[in-house]
């Protein structure tokens, strides 16, 4: 297998995208084609000992950055690393694309000028992973989509549980729609009709649920539109980081109370290592023609080797082509 | 003052109530009214030593359970105590309602049966308390209405702002609104309605803000529609309560963690005590005409009298009237 992945996307590029590629390269044996400036690339590369390790690089001139509009990124910098990338799949010369870069500009690449939508899909929706108890539950849209549609989110719901089912190896996912009440009959004018859809579509649909069942692992595939997606998972990232700010301000605060942290300090980096996104690494964008996997911008490199891991499940569990196939369109016998 | 408190909410009901009024009615010195009924509410009541404390019963006969449908409840349960306590304030018998019984019928029997809407208010607004680095962040709506329009959040933004100052306490309190991006253009369709409403507004407006801003205090009022708001409320319970789950377990997977976390106790306890909802006790429903205000069914005593302290800074901050007066139609020259 060949995954491309996008050098230039983390805070720390392209450090941490090249000790993530050494160690996925080592570790699972594919080829990870680094795309970048070559120079830079190549001299950060040399001071690894790499030996026989299939990684290679491709040129990219240009950079997204974080700051760039996504619509005038993706139109105007057709030589960035994000856009080469993508393309190295779309033309076959990779299976499948990572970047920790502009989410929305990837988005946008992704869609309008090189995979494309996938034959069906209305809009393709950014989704996130969470790693609840050890087992992934896979959330969508946390953006692509700030307004939403009922049949568009009925898609989403197909294209997740797709996902849970061959790339997460969940078998029988459970899918909930995200709602302020468990009883059916909660919710907003667009929830209540993306109910009413959900329910005639053969998943195992579990009807609403809430932010406390996502932390409960009480669902699978968990829908949203894509604004209130993306401050449910903000909330959940501050909430985590407000908690442990407090609390590491308070163990500070005297001696004996620096003791115990001092002495619990496994439980805490076993905590830590419990509600990791870098065990992740990254989520796909679904619904476009290829296999695309958005790690964060503060990925470091063992985010970066589990969001190339993300990228082989998705290939080998053939996760576009089970896509692709559900929304054919139901042959007419004439 | 004389502060009206649904006996009946909590799910520990009628101790925490009664506690909660017994403290309160000794450090405020305001009478408490316990309405419920008469004779479980006179039988607990003996167990105290409330001597000469003003708290006086006011019976109800029925009781409205938070499994009860809030617009079945209201329209049926004419004799519960959160009817009959409301009823009291709109009777000027008492000042405020505090109830941490079914929301949704306390809001339901305010705004059609009892207090009604302030003149001018399209929709009253449910709103949370954050206690931020212990300056409290007020957020609406969340959960009264789940599809909003633009003007009914600009006057949840003109409450809001009220509340804050009047009695929070906030001087020149800054209003955002919640979005997903904090760039002016980010934003679902609502947002940038709303946004471009409140640009007009006569607040200190800040633009879009993210929930990190929230966990950072960078604002004193959130404004959001009420499923957002919902979804934000209950993400940032559960996330707290699954991060505090997470570590304990780990605390308690060996002894010398479990040693670890016992020196630390106190620690533990002050980031719970700064992060605790129960010291702000509840959160006004804004824009009916009267102070109410919501606490959690979780409560304990604590909390209730939290609450009624609540209760008595709004009364105190006259905000109702505030609100009152900025809804006024401006008059006319003929």
């Amino acid at each position: 297998m060949r995954i491309v992945v996008d050098a230039m996307g983390t805070d720390t590029r392209p450090d941490a995208e090249i000790e993530g590629a050494i160690h996925a390269a080592r570790q699972f044996k594919d080829t990870i084609i680094l795309v970048g400036q070559e120079k830079i690339l190549g001299k950060a590369l040399k001071q690894y000992d790499i030996g026989t390790l299939p990684i290679e690089i491709v040129h990219a001139e240009q950079e997204i950055l974080m700051t760039d509009k996504p619509a005038i990124a993706s139109k105007e910098k057709k030589n960035s690393s994000i856009h080469v990338g993508l393309q190295l799949v779309k033309d076959g010369y990779g299976d499948a694309f990572v970047t920790a870069g502009n989410t929305g500009a990837a988005h946008a690449i992704a869609m309008l000028y090189t995979l494309k939508r996938i034959s069906g899909v209305k809009r393709p929706a950014l989704s996130a992973i969470f790693p609840i108890n050890r087992k992934p539950v896979i959330f969508l849209d946390v953006g692509a989509n700030t307004d939403s549609k009922p049949d568009w989110m009925a898609q989403y719901a197909i294209m997740g549980h797709l996902y849970a089912q061959h790339s997460l190896k969940l078998s029988s996912p459970r899918v909930g729609l995200l709602s302020n009440g468990e009883e059916q009959g909660k919710g907003n004018q667009l929830t209540l009709e993306t109910d009413a859809l959900l329910r005639t579509l053969p998943l195992r649909y579990i009807g609403n649920v809430e932010p406390v069942d996502i932390m409960y692992g009480n669902v699978d595939v968990v829908v949203s539109d894509g604004f209130t997606g993306n401050i449910l998972l903000k909330t959940f990232e501050a909430s985590v980081h407000y908690l442990t700010k407090i609390l590491r301000e308070e163990l500070k605060s005297n001696p004996i109370n620096s003791l115990g942290a001092l002495l619990a300090t496994p439980a805490f980096k076993s905590t830590r290592k419990r509600m990791d996104t870098d065990e992740v690494g990254g989520a796909p964008l679904l619904g476009v023609n290829g296999v695309v996997i958005i790690a964060h911008g503060g990925s470091n490199a063992r985010a970066i080797t589990s969001a190339i891991n993300q990228a082989r499940m998705a290939v080998n569990g053939n996760v576009i082509d089970y896509i692709k196939e559900s929304f054919e369109p139901v042959p007419t016998l004439d």
